[in-house]
């Protein structure tokens, strides 16, 4: 079974089951277990960090339970808070697994360029006025397949540190620019490593050469800082035989 | 002494100071007393209610204190909750009072067009899908000096109901449609009650002129429900000699 959910991640301590702490999968888990009277363990497609919201966080699960997807979500709605919501349930074949069966995620990570308090848990705001030029400049070196072992944070499990990166670009929103990623898939704060990159390499002489020279690096401690969590959302998960876009 | 001021309301019951109960006022007040020493009372440009945010509400008090508008910022921002916001202080002319020297505000209504968790303080999500061309056409007829009564809540204490609205129209935002209106003055719940007969007027076969007739009829019992409050946001107070864009 497939669950398209969606979560404000303010007061979630992340995606991932932790034993004591309210996050996501655990209270999704608890719901669907009471829903579908039987344990239930969900597998989640992106284990995002503690304050990182989702629109398009995948959840699959298996169940012996009889009761058909359509019926599962107005009753799991009702046993679910009101900043965690599940979009949408679907039957899928055997062996979808939301994670392993993902081709690709895109993430959004938008930066304020004022003082914006109606946004303040949605988008970050960095000291000094946001260049949009310098900043479409220093990440269009990331678009294709790399290694990027420079914006792994330590504690990153992945086996592998090359990334294809089909998309990664800026665009207005109405606080402030917004970085949007597309890439196969991401390492532990990936997208946090490089927003703090391209905010440094933003005020070098040539962003788009300071950005090269950090990823063929390939060492973390020339990159960026990593900017906070609350920025960031999972924006898509995609799956095979789905476009990019 | 003028305060420019946002904040999230949704933690808020509302501006205006109530005696038990955490307001901007109060919140804001008790703030502003510690820092300069004496008891500070706000007048408040607009008055939302619980739940509406505010990005450009703006505050005028009187004070003794000799401590210069630059040196209050910082001081007061440290006692400040980080659901409430001071952008600048300003010296004024001594008869500045942000309520009555206002000369027009300008608010937003946000509309979601689908489920989106994200935007669940800032926004709100009618039934049904939004019709664009039907929403602008419904506010078409509300640009010019009107008698509003039609749009005021019982318990509204304003003197007079006629209003010079100066724009209304929608846009597109990220999660659906805003309205964005700009008038002399504000009865209340107007914007509210406005919005509500908009989405009613959508559906009819001439929105525009159903919203005509509403207008015209002077009465609130033929206007459409109140929306909720948390999707509506005080944007801009516009005082003499500022254009009003």
């Amino acid at each position: 079974m497939r669950l398209d959910v969606g979560y404000d991640g303010t007061e979630f301590h992340g995606w991932q089951r932790q034993p004591g702490l309210r996050t996501v999968q655990g209270v999704l888990d608890e719901a669907l277990s009471a829903v579908l009277g039987e344990p239930v363990r969900t597998v989640g497609a992106g284990r995002t960090d503690a304050g990182t919201h989702a629109r398009g966080q995948v959840a699959s699960f298996v169940t012996d339970s009889a009761l058909p997807a359509r019926a599962i979500v107005p009753v799991l709605r009702r046993r679910l808070p009101s900043d965690l919501e599940v979009r949408e349930a679907r039957e899928t074949g055997e062996g979808f697994d939301a994670r392993r069966s993902a081709v690709a995620r895109r993430y959004s990570y938008r930066l304020l360029d004022g003082p914006d308090v109606l946004w303040q848990r949605h988008a970050w705001r960095p000291r000094g006025t946001l260049n949009a030029d310098a900043l479409c400049a220093a990440v269009r070196p990331l678009e294709g397949a790399h290694d990027c072992a420079a914006f792994r944070a330590s504690g990153c499990t992945a086996l592998r540190s090359e990334c294809m990166i089909h998309r990664a670009g800026w665009r207005r929103w109405e606080g402030g620019l917004l970085l949007d990623i597309v890439a196969d898939h991401f390492l532990y704060h990936m997208v946090r490593n490089i927003v703090g990159t391209a905010l440094r390499a933003m005020t070098a002489a040539d962003p788009a050469r300071a950005m090269s020279r950090v990823l063929a690096g390939r060492d973390r401690r020339r990159a960026g800082p990593t900017v906070p969590a609350h920025g960031l959302c999972l924006e898509h998960v995609f799956y095979p035989r789905e476009s990019l876009s």
